[in-house]
C-alpha cells in the first residue's frame, strides 16, 4: 500500500524540502548559498546539502534565519539516497528539476504533482546528475522550467512560485529581528523593537 | 514630452533587457553567468554587463546561444549610467529589482509596469548598489520579489516568468543546433539534422 502523509499533517498544506546534489565546496559555495536562500525566501521548509558538509553555507543560512525570521531547517552531509529513501518511506513525492523533464508551462505536470497533496522533496543538481535521477528508482516526476539550459537557482524559484501560487512572496516570517517594509522608493526596515511593539499591540 | 517607443516597434510586445551592475570578475563569474543564462532562457532580448568586461562570461553565453538558438544580445563594459540614460532617451522603462521595493505579489506594481507597454531595462545588482538606484534619477520602479533576502538570479527568474505570463517557457528558440524534447523520463535531444528535416518537411 502506498504510504500516506502522517495523520497529524493531513490537514496542513504540503511542504517542500530542497535537496542540493553534487555540491563542490570550493567551486559551488556561492551558488549553493543562493539556492538555499531562494528555498528559504520562497517558503520551502528546509534544505538538505547532500553527501558533503559546508560550514560556510550552514552559517550563512542560520544567520539569515536568525535575523529575518521563520523556521527553516538546514541539514548537511546526509547521503542523497538515504534522504530520498526516507522521504519515500514517509509517503512524500520526489520531483527532480531538470531541463529535460516535462515542461511546467506546456504540460499538466504541476497539477499532477499538486493533486497528490503530498510533501515534496525537490532535487536540484549542480554537476551532471547520476542517470538514475531520471528513473522512478529516484524521481516521481522530472520537471523542466522551460527546455533551455539556465540556472538551478532560477528553476527552483519558478517551481516554488508556481507550486505555492505566489502566496509564498506575501508570507510574514515569524520571529524576525528585522523586516523590510516594501516601498516604491528607498530602503525601509523595521527593527525587532518595532516588530515587538506591534505584536504586543503597544 | 515623454518619448514613445519607435514607430516600427509599436505593435511588437515589449522587450526586456537585463543590466547586471557591480559584477566582480573573479568572485561573481558563475553567478553572473547564471543570471545571464536565466535572462536568455526566459526570453529577455539581451544582457548588459555594465562597467566591466569579462570574456569568460561572453564566451559562455555566445556558445550557449550558438548551440541552443535564439537571438540574445550580450554587451559588456558599457558604463551603467550611459546604458540607463540611453534607455530612457529611447522611451524605455527602468525596473530595479531589490528586496526593498514594491512587492510583486502584494502590490499592483507589475500591472502598472505592463500597462505602460514599453521596453523594460531590468537592473540587477550584485554588491550593494548605489543609493540613487532607488530614486527616480535611475529607476522608474523598485520591485521586490518577496521582501526576504535571497538571490538576484531567483528574483530575475520570477520577474520574467510573471512579466511574460509563463509564455517564455513555451517559446521555440529559432536557429538551434540542439533542442530538448521534454520527457517524463530520460534525456531526449533533437540534433540540427532532425530539426532541419522537420523544417523542410522531409
Amino acid at each position: 500500500m502506498e504510504p500516506s502523509r502522517p495523520t497529524e499533517k493531513q490537514n496542513d498544506p504540503p511542504e517542500i524540502v530542497v535537496l542540493r546534489w553534487g555540491h563542490r565546496p570550493q567551486r559551488d559555495v556561492r551558488l549553493t548559498t543562493h539556492v538555499a536562500l531562494t528555498a528559504r525566501a520562497l517558503c520551502a521548509s528546509g534544505f538538505i546539502l547532500s553527501d558533503v558538509e559546508d560550514k560556510n553555507i550552514a552559517e550563512t543560512i542560520e544567520k539569515i534565519t536568525a535575523h529575518w525570521g521563520g523556521t527553516f531547517h538546514f541539514e548537511m552531509g546526509i547521503p542523497w539516497k538515504k534522504a530520498v529513501d526516507d522521504w519515500k518511506m514517509k509517503g512524500g513525492v520526489i520531483v527532480h528539476l531538470t531541463a529535460y523533464g516535462e515542461n511546467i508551462q506546456t504540460s499538466d505536470v504541476l497539477s499532477r504533482i499538486k493533486s497528490l497533496n503530498k510533501d515534496v522533496l525537490v532535487l536540484v543538481g549542480s554537476q551532471k546528475v547520476p542517470g538514475n535521477f531520471y528513473s522512478n528508482d529516484v524521481s516521481d516526476f522530472n520537471v523542466s522550467i522551460g527546455n533551455q539550459p539556465h540556472s538551478e537557482c532560477a528553476a527552483l524559484a519558478i517551481f516554488l512560485d508556481r507550486f505555492f501560487a505566489g502566496e509564498e512572496l506575501a508570507k510574514d516570517f515569524g520571529r524576525a529581528k528585522m523586516k523590510i517594509v516594501p516601498s516604491a522608493r528607498g530602503k525601509k526596515i523595521k527593527s525587532d523593537i518595532e516588530i515587538m511593539r506591534k505584536s504586543y499591540g503597544s
